[in-house]
């Protein structure tokens, strides 16, 4: 059963709840809630409302520390080095990302590096961020180890999300996506569901490929994008943020004790307000241009990202935003 | 049949065919050989020796102005933009990656966007040009349609190769991917060997998904990596490049009769010699950790992007360059 939230009553609750928690620092909680709600009216629940009874237990584990905010530790004009202090992970991206901006109005293009944060939630609200201020935006994240490399059957790589966003009047473009073909919480509704995943997404018990979500779940052996090249990517981000940032790589959350804390991530900005002026032009351009492709069927035609989210956003905004009764029921009781 | 050519011999009839053809800046020739023969000797033909020929045409049909050579556009402090006035590709694309290297050594980051520039033949060698002055490399070009964005039948995307690399003694570390699952070139030599794809890699003519190189060549319909997730990324890839140089879109390249040039890039360094002292026992433990996965087979293990080529550059300056008999006559007898 769901039932539908208006964003200002989540916020609400949020707010609240982080409080309660430890969350004393009323600009942190004010900004943590205000993310967790966007994203959930932008329709991403796996890291927005879904999320939050995790993010509360995080804090009570001392995991996140969100009295602690971000700080500067080297600065090299256009690159900047920051210490998350193992801050709440979605206010310390948010800053960062900020910084970034800053950093790529003054200069045309801003680095931030941060090591010691915590999950930022959906990677896509700092694209979105960059892209607000008139910015491309580029940034991602390390993650636990959650997937075996090409070649290996067990988890030794992160599934590393990756977001690239154009700004764009009307909505931006995006692509924010993990180096898995499909994450855990994709596979666990796709199983809830009864369904088959829409194309392979792991290996089961007995090392072959397959579509079902349960027997992957078992097995723990989720594909990367492309097989080697999503491997290789993965293998690649965590290392590019990792020495930039000099904080933990993938294999150093894995010695953590099995919860995800203290990761690594990168964020650059980049002026798109001055590079042309007729950037609506030239994007307006590219969708017509895919959107009038031969469709391979009549419920499927090639899709813009980000475009369903902008949709999602409106029906949330309006009718609330829908949240399994379970699920609230838990946050509120939180 | 093949032979072995060694890198010194291979370079002097590269420069004598440039000139031949019209390279009359020495500059030009001489480092437009020099990249084709060090991608040989990596071990990446298809973009070397392989391609050589094709190169030698786009000079005579006029796409390539090999007298050219870049021009600043615009700049932004640690962001410019660049005209590669239809210039030889690969050493457009050496000068905007040093200039990039250049402003990253100033102020932490540096991005250059080119438009009107000519294939750049490997990208990875622009990543590995980045890692040799200490720094992260990122680059990508958009290329002509040559993929159907996912829900698509026709080609309206490029596979827009996309190129991280990190600087390592001895060896860096790289991943060049395009956003297909395969290139054309690996189809056709997969279907001259007689053998299947190690996986799917698109569509048949029956619109079934197959490994069968040969049934994806006439359908044309290449699958993105991920499916949806690389079809977003490759569209997303398109527009920043496009909006950040001011350039020909993948749409706009394919209206210029079905060859490709006049494309767009953008190349970024991040000087990664100031951000950690550690960078070597950072690398070695991810390194470590990947390769101590528990292997699927004997035969497959996880390997780190780049390892092979490292090895395959030793075998290459030792016994010379392995090329196609034919395609060497072919070579010396442009």
């Amino acid at each position: 059963m769901s039932l539908r939230v208006k964003p200002e009553e989540m916020k609400a609750v949020f707010l609240e709840k982080l409080k309660a928690h430890g969350a004393t620092d009323e600009a942190v909680a004010e900004e943590c809630a205000e993310i967790m709600v966007e994203n959930s009216v932008n329709g991403v629940y796996s890291h927005g409302v879904n999320r939050f009874p995790r993010m509360i237990s995080y804090m009570d584990k001392g995991y996140i520390h969100p009295e602690q905010r971000p700080t500067l530790v080297q600065s090299f004009g256009a690159f900047e080095k920051w210490d998350g202090n193992l801050g709440m992970g979605n206010t310390n991206a948010r800053i960062c990302m900020d910084r970034a901006i800053e950093l790529a109005k003054a200069n045309g293009i801003g680095c931030v590096a941060l090591k010691n944060t915590n999950h930022w939630m959906r990677g896509g609200q700092y694209g979105l961020q960059a892209a607000d201020a008139g910015c491309i935006g580029i940034c991602w994240s390390n993650t636990q180890p959650n997937m075996p490399a090409w070649g290996g059957v067990d988890c030794r790589i992160g599934n590393n999300p990756f977001i690239l966003c154009v700004p764009k009047e009307g909505g931006h473009l995006m692509m924010d996506g993990a180096m898995s073909q499909f994450s855990y919480g994709k596979l666990e509704t796709t199983r809830l569901a009864g369904k088959k995943l829409p194309v392979i997404g792991g290996y089961d018990t007995n090392g072959n490929l397959t579509d079902d979500p349960g027997e992957i779940e078992k097995s723990q052996r989720l594909i990367p994008i492309g097989y080697w090249k999503g491997s290789g990517m993965s293998i690649l981000l965590d290392m590019i943020v990792t020495i930039l940032s000099d904080g933990n790589s993938v294999c150093e959350v894995g010695k953590l004790g099995g919860d995800e804390y203290a990761l690594s991530q990168i964020f650059i900005a980049i002026d798109a307000d001055r590079t042309t002026d007729r950037r609506e032009v030239l994007l307006n351009a590219i969708i017509e241009d895919v959107k009038s492709s031969i469709p391979v069927s009549e419920k499927s035609s090639p899709r813009i990202p980000n475009e369903r989210s902008n949709r999602v956003r409106e029906e949330n905004l309006e009718q609330g935003i829908p949240v399994d009764e379970r699920v609230w029921e838990t946050i509120l009781a939180l």
